[in-house]
């Protein structure tokens, strides 16, 4: 009988670091120690073996892009009053926006306008993936952590002409990745919960997106090819709110963990020039 | 008397091609020959020189990411009817995205509508850059090369609640670049001129830009760091159009050459299954 029921993935935890000396590395964590791997696509160990007490998290994954999806929770939808899409609809946010748990969000140098938190799902690839079927985009999902989709509210609808998606949520540091990510997850049980400064601020369920996981991989697979390592926000649902600056935001999903950012000043050293444009919607 | 004159940036052609043992190689042009250097950013040759003959021509860069410009041309915000904005208004095209000079465009497996094409300059970066004034900005162009800002233009306004920059503009094969970079090119004096099969569909003058290369290079990046090999196209003028299958456009920018593509038929061997949502206006 056992052999007709079909083997559930194990469930494992993975990390990327830093090593004292500046080394990034890569690995399954298991009883405070990194079991090292050369890539996320790549099945062996290389055979070290870390104290993580000696290593500094950052986000777990380096993606090439990061796809972030818009409306994709019926109860969002419902609020917004807007219809269900029928493809996912996404936004770029580029590699140089990727952050990890517990570094800082920066305020841009040119915005005094409201920053936003969306504590979100993130689906990590782990192959190469293009025009895939939903059962070869769910072997292509290497596992899943947790994404805040920073956005620069005030910058989106600023032009009546071109709603700003990339710009508002492109900043340095606006994608904020980690801890961990756990392959074998089953996010259909599990909920996003967000705090700011300990308040609870998000708390939905993830049994109520559009498209599931492997329904994004390959629908957007069928767009642009996706790579190892990217990283697809599934959206966010009720909840997002502004980030006061100095205030810290706390993704939680059981069973990945905690992401937390503080939104920091603006980069030392970069004089708060007179904007061109920006608004502080 | 010549030491008060500002010394003109000498101009210089650049490619990147693959060699017939598919090794990649990037270097400076002269006479048929390339002199290779190991980076775009970085300053001196390695003392290998390839005659160009042996050698097969790629994207003259391997952008992380493509900013792409939206109504950055006074005629073209005339005749839309738009005011010009006050900031760079961009998307971003991701680096799976890029095809060279002779590489065809692949119709999307999934999408049987409108397929334009839109000629543009090209600025590519030469060093990191973010929070740069415009003289920075200036100093951080490595040099000049040619766009076509392919666009599924059926996908843009299909969903009338989020207009989608990325996913139509965003497919494998759908930004083409090269044939070269031209360092020290003086732009102002430069012409876009697109045909389609041979007839005259663009032809218009980058003095007409809004935001002139530097002054983009400043404002994007106080929005995102800019990195070595990074594109940003600058945005189309009048007469963009649509590409028939089987068609070739043609882009040509006097100084800096011709870039040539064919739009081919979806890839072999997907099948053309029924399309989820894709309209074909």
């Amino acid at each position: 009988m056992a052999a007709a029921i079909p083997m559930e993935r194990s469930m494992q935890t993975w990390m990327r670091l830093m090593s004292s000396d500046g080394r990034i590395v890569f690995g399954r964590v298991e009883n405070g120690y990194l079991h090292a791997y050369e890539r996320l696509d790549d099945p062996a160990p290389t055979g070290e073996v870390l104290s993580l007490r000696t290593l500094t998290p950052l986000a777990p994954c380096a993606p090439g892009k990061v796809v972030a999806l818009w409306n994709n929770f019926y109860a969002l939808a419902a609020k917004l009053d807007k219809p269900v899409p029928s493809h996912p609809l996404f936004l770029l946010k580029p590699a140089g926006s990727v952050i990890g748990s517990e570094q800082p969000i920066r305020r841009p140098a040119h915005y005094d306008g409201k920053i936003a938190f969306e504590g979100e799902l993130g689906i990590v690839i782990g192959r190469r993936c293009s025009n895939a079927s939903v059962k070869e985009a769910d072997e292509s999902i290497f596992g899943f952590t947790i994404v805040n989709d920073v956005t620069a509210a005030g910058l989106l609808n600023e032009n009546p002409h071109f709603p700003q998606w990339c710009r508002s949520k492109g900043f340095d540091t606006f994608c904020s990745i980690g801890p961990a990510i756990v392959s074998g997850f089953d996010w259909k049980r599990a909920r996003v919960v967000t705090t700011l400064d300990g308040v609870e601020r998000q708390n939905y369920p993830l049994d109520d997106m559009v498209f599931t996981p492997a329904e994004q991989v390959s629908l957007i697979s069928r767009d642009l090819t996706l790579e190892p390592g990217d990283v697809i926000a599934c959206g966010t649902s009720l909840g997002v709110g502004s980030i006061p600056d100095g205030s810290t935001v706390e993704v939680t999903i059981d069973g990945i963990g905690t992401l937390t950012n503080r939104l920091g000043a603006a980069s030392p050293g970069v004089a708060k020039a007179p904007a061109t444009v920006e608004g502080t919607a």
